[in-house]
């Protein structure tokens, strides 16, 4: 380790692969829903358009080893599983928050932005 | 459209496609980078550790189509290219350094919850 570390710019530098994490195309989307409230596994994939079951899984599994996701299974019949953020996890999922919201109150500048692009390279 | 749209839980939604751009592992790093200040594209590429010419040749056209990153071709022999960003590159660039620099910020946590959740399973 140096002093310059971490550093998000070095390949090799542990802060890469958590990065990645929170801001995988599921992580962004799992951790600004869990910020409202918790869910159920099957819940989260209903709210979350596109997502696979395999794939919401994985996410959910990368965000609790990294200590952003809290998983409780309650000892109910039938089997329950309830995600939500740990306080790690709402810190990340507020940072993630004011990514989503601006890029969603920004959609009209990028397509404006797109036809200018496409109109002089046609 | 109706009135919830956008909506970055929807598939279909446009704010998805911007929203992947900006978050992409190398959109990331060219986005902060430039915050700092106008590069050259080898000069670049040298500064985002791992990236090969291809990726970031399309990360920069990607996020240049999307009104992000202004290209400017100098008129010089040889030829250089200066990437900066835009108004609209800066405010990007703004939300995602501050994920940046907190994800650099919290690797020990990480890394301890990592050790916790892999003792549970092993």
């Amino acid at each position: 380790m140096t002093a310059a570390w971490p550093d998000v710019y070095r390949a090799d530098c542990p802060s890469r692969v958590i990065l990645e994490h929170v801001t995988s195309r599921w992580g962004v989307l799992v951790l600004i829903a869990l910020l409202d409230r918790s869910y159920r596994f099957s819940e989260l994939r209903r709210h979350i358009g596109g997502v696979s079951e395999k794939m919401l899984a994985q996410t959910l599994q990368a965000l609790e080893r990294d200590g952003f996701v809290h998983r409780a299974a309650q000892p109910v019949i039938p089997p329950r599983v309830d995600y939500s953020l740990t306080p790690l996890g709402v810190e990340a999922a507020t940072h993630v928050r004011s990514i989503t919201e601006w890029v969603e109150s920004k959609v009209p500048d990028v397509q404006d932005a797109r036809l200018q692009y496409d109109a002089v390279r046609t």
